[in-house]
């Protein structure tokens, strides 16, 4: 059964959470997460054509910088926002993100 | 003369702005420019250190990202931050990081 690691919000850095949302297909998950509150890792996905190896690599890369947090349901990953504590760690840093992604996509 | 390319702010991505942001020396010197309108590149390295090659990739990450300005002034290179513009293009998205920034220098 895969064990996932997830960070205490007050090790991460200010530069990896903002590493981690420098992407556009992280950041496409991470406001389809704050949008729908668990979904699998497939339906996490930016786009259907990504591989799952690059996947894989962005969830890697959400989960330590504290942003979401995976777990097994069944046989399946299911992801969830952090977003509580996240927002308690660097507060109003992903709001001024995604609402800044929604303006430039409108 | 050198010349320095600056970006319109609106062509500017916000992938890009982030990953800007998302650096400890980069976001020093843009903190340390957010305090003080205008300085050299030496005063505004992050450090006494830092070799002069990265300086400058730094500083050229900056404009790129519509961070800062460069222009010639005399026999110096002066740098100053363009938070009005920035600011317009990604509302409280700098306040945001650099608030955080202070929070966990504190």
């Amino acid at each position: 059964m895969p064990r996932f690691t997830h960070p205490r919000l007050e090790d991460v850095p200010l530069d990896l959470a903002l590493h981690a949302l420098a992407d556009p297909n992280r950041l496409a998950m991470v406001a389809r997460l704050a949008e729908t509150e668990r979904l699998s890792c497939t339906a996490a996905a930016p786009c259907d054509s990504i591989p799952k190896s690059t996947l894989s690599n962005h969830l890697k890369l959400l989960r330590a910088a504290g942003l979401i947090e995976t777990a097994q349901a069944g046989r399946e990953m299911i992801n969830r926002l952090r977003k509580a504590e996240f927002d308690a760690r660097f507060p109003g840093l992903l709001d001024a993100v995604l609402a800044n992604r929604s303006a430039d996509a409108a």
